[in-house]
């Protein structure tokens, strides 16, 4: 059975009642009602502090079979999530399904812990590494779903993730349950993808390395979505969590990219007084961040706000007064954990407000610019971001799809080549973002224009901009680097990637 | 049928499946899951705006036999309500059950809508005036439902009160459905009450007479909860809405009672640093706040935290340092909505973070010391705030039951007499507040402590306070005005108390 973008999918997945295949961006309509977390009485009296992680496990009621959740606000510096599997594994637990907002390179123990049977499910945005080549080449039995940010949110809210315990590492809380991105030890800003697991999760069990006095407020997690608490000795590495450090690239590629990206910005019909933008925090995206900060200077031009995944950049630009509001689901450095501490109108938002496609309208709705990496591109627009030319996983969904479909102008960056490595190809080893949610593409050796977006063109028809169409790009990137071979997959298809309204949009399978 | 505290309760009351009489305060677990929001999809290129309130009655769907919400932070100044309901009986809609956080003098109106069948139900926490004294007198068949706050936001999370649309009034919003307790015309503060509603409403839609632009943030309700907006010339009048009045009462029986009252709290056992309580908005209860900020400031004792409707004179000890946070689910005067605005440590909470008993906890349930009035108490320490001693009703449930049973110290403030109506009685007329809940009664004839808490009984023996038992002092208000005339009711029950768990604690009767 093929989908609507001609990717084979099959008719029965073990994590689906019913397989839906992706059609359009927006025509899968939900249905029915939120699935509603357990009503429970909390007596004045009693309280929710736990002695140990043994006690946490049994309290939560976690037994063989169940599902359970973390978030990757630590990112590699994260001892949550390798602790509690270690812990029960030790209780003699099994068949357990993991749904973490993302994974790191710092949880490859969980490879062990696959072998071993106890865990058997993994949901993920991202996954890296030792653990993500071993699932690649078959570890598990069970595919994993790769779903983004916003895709997450909805799975959760939907009932399709079923959370019985999250386990949600925090900087800080007190013995109710009141929680916040900075402690005396850590510091992790948002905690956006957590707040989705409190709300919905059975059991929500908090692990802090500085319990402090109650209240602990502001809250990021309430006490009201809290059953238990317990103070450990570390909750992570602080230096893994959040660096100080944005790299300014000084290579000339990634600066070609830039320039001609905010080239395409400022001439766009979106640059204008109280424009929205989001850019990640590769090398391109953060020079199109200055690059377009300059331009917004020399024109008197301040967004009203910015999204995502929150840098220093922004921080800078939000303080210098040129961006109205942050809304931040992840603070990615030290400078964006400070600051969202401290700059009322930084924004700590959930990933469920971020970009779940199936709420009352999140603010990707509301976004007009988007700036998006990419490992490949094809000629169909559709972009691969989470396997590598050798059809290994080693990426991150993120916020990729969600902000392309929502956006008002998706921008994808990508050098035309790497190493010997074509970029953009004729047709994507797995689609995370379906080419029709992609407006344009700018890479080092040209820009193409998704030909459905027939006013872009009409705009650039006479710029300086090097335009080409998508066939072009890919034939340069061919002329240069020669066809890529194909890779050598197996049939057992070792990753599912459900696109954010649930339907299914690819298959990843096992690499020979 | 007679519940735990020898009231007549009927097997069977039309809004109840199985009627459940009050037995303990937390003897009534919840079960199962709370009732989830709809599922909607709302696309990037879609608008919540409409341009008139048929079209807003109509694009919500709502039709004969429905159930709609109102918020109370409009207090006497609110335009939202009598404005909606003229519009749908003007659309023929009938059957029509309301409701609001609570009811106002301003909803008089609401007669004529209950005798042209608009109108045919009514659960509120308060009710006065001429609507309170017609709906006594026998005006509705079915009776109204008075519950607490925390008990409101229970019976919507628990689904028995299902809301169909959400009419909400808000001082500002954007288009997307941001909405803000301040806006350029109006200011009420927290949106507290408002903010349950907007959560759990199948429809949610915002009134506004100040849309600005997106987005309107921090928002007390989020775009993810709102169906539609719409801009109309007035919400409300400003000065009913918040006033910045705050009564220094001059009065020596309420500076006796304030006086007694405060002298008990700091020689309890809960005065001491990082406490917290609650005090109400009436002059005895203001005065007590006054007395208690002396001695915190002789003695260098700070609170905690100050919980419930927030008044100006917690805001000055808030920013005088006394109080080191404020949670606010009502903002009562002007100084309290422009703080809310202001201060980091003054925090906007929803009815159910208030005093919701069943959810995972509830601010409340970690208060030390909550001050409140009564219409009467009886000599089983139960407590009557609703109706008057004519048996019409004319008061508010609010937040009385709920902060009596989850604080430490709860402590009742009233005059022993009334002009020449007792107010400690062998029996109240109608109970809200069960005794086993009250700790201490203070009169400016006397204080009684509740026989169960022993532990103040020894702290107090030995103390200059004029402590009584209940029954002493019930005698000197007999001696003085003699007892009072049993009302005459008729058979027909015109409400029903429910007490914060779901339980039903008493029925209202209708005067003769």
């Amino acid at each position: 059975m093929k989908n609507a973008i001609e990717r084979e999918i099959p008719e029965n997945i073990v994590w689906y009642d019913t397989v839906i295949n992706y059609a359009t961006p927006f025509e899968k309509e939900p249905t029915g009602r939120k699935i509603a977390p357990l009503l429970k009485q909390v007596k004045p009296s009693e309280n929710k502090l736990v002695n140990s992680i043994e006690e946490l496990i049994q309290k939560a009621g976690l037994k063989t079979g169940m599902t359970i959740s973390f978030h990757h606000h630590f990112r590699d510096g994260d001892y949550i999530l390798n602790s509690i599997v270690e812990k029960i594994a030790q209780m003699g637990i099994k068949d357990i399904t993991i749904v973490p907002s993302s994974l790191s390179n710092i949880h490859e123990s969980l490879v062990e812990h696959i072998k071993n049977g106890v865990i058997t499910g993994i949901h993920t945005s991202g996954i890296r590494g030792r653990l993500a080549e071993a699932i690649s080449n078959g570890l598990m039995e069970k595919p994993i779903v790769i779903r983004s940010h916003g895709g997450r949110a909805r799975a959760i809210e939907a009932g399709e993730i079923k959370i019985d315990v999250a386990f949600l590492g925090v900087p800080s809380c007190d013995e109710y349950g009141n929680a916040s991105g900075k402690g005396a030890n850590t510091i992790c800003g948002s905690l956006g993808y957590a707040k989705v697991d409190a709300a919905y999760a059975d059991q929500v069990v908090l692990i802090t390395d500085d319990l402090v006095a109650y209240p602990n407020y502001p809250a990021s997690i309430s006490q009201t979505d809290v059953d238990y608490v317990i103070k450990v000795d570390a909750v992570g590495d602080p230096s893994g969590i959040a660096s100080g450090a944005t790299r300014f690239t000084k290579n000339p590629k990634e600066l070609l990219i830039a320039q001609y990206a905010s080239k395409l910005i400022v001439n766009s019909p979106y640059f204008k007084e109280g424009f929205s933008f989001q850019t990640g925090s590769g090398g391109a995206s953060l020079a199109v961040t200055r690059f377009i900060k300059a331009e917004m200077k020399s024109k008197n031009i301040k967004a009203r706000f910015a999204l995502g995944g929150i840098t220093k950049p922004m921080v800078q630009m939000h303080e210098e007064g040129l961006i109205e509001h942050l809304f931040d689901v992840q603070s990615f450095d030290l400078v964006a954990c400070e600051s969202i501490m401290k700059n009322p109108n930084h924004h700590e938002i959930d990933a469920s407000l971020y970009a779940n496609p199936h709420n009352k309208g999140c603010v990707a709705n509301q976004l007009d610019i988007v700036i998006l990496s990419a490992l490949e591109i094809d000629v169909d627009f559709n972009v691969n971001v989470i396997t590598g030319s050798d059809g290994v996983i080693r990426g991150a969904s993120g916020g990729h799809s969600d902000t392309a479909a929502a956006s008002k102008l998706s921008i994808i960056v990508a050098p035309l080549i790497r190493g010997r490595i074509p970029t953009v190809v004729d047709g994507v080893n797995t689609v995370i973002t379906p080419g029709e949610t992609v407006d344009v593409v700018v890479t080092d050796r040209g820009i193409a224009i998704n030909p459905k977006r027939t006013d872009l063109l009409e705009i650039f028809k006479n710029t300086d901009l090097p335009i080409f169409t998508i066939e072009e790009l890919k034939e340069k990137a061919q002329k240069i680097v020669g066809k890529a071979k194909p890779i050598a997959y197996l049939e057992k298809i070792v990753g599912i990637v459900e696109y954010r309204d649930g339907s299914i949009i690819d298959v990843i399978k096992q690499v020979k």
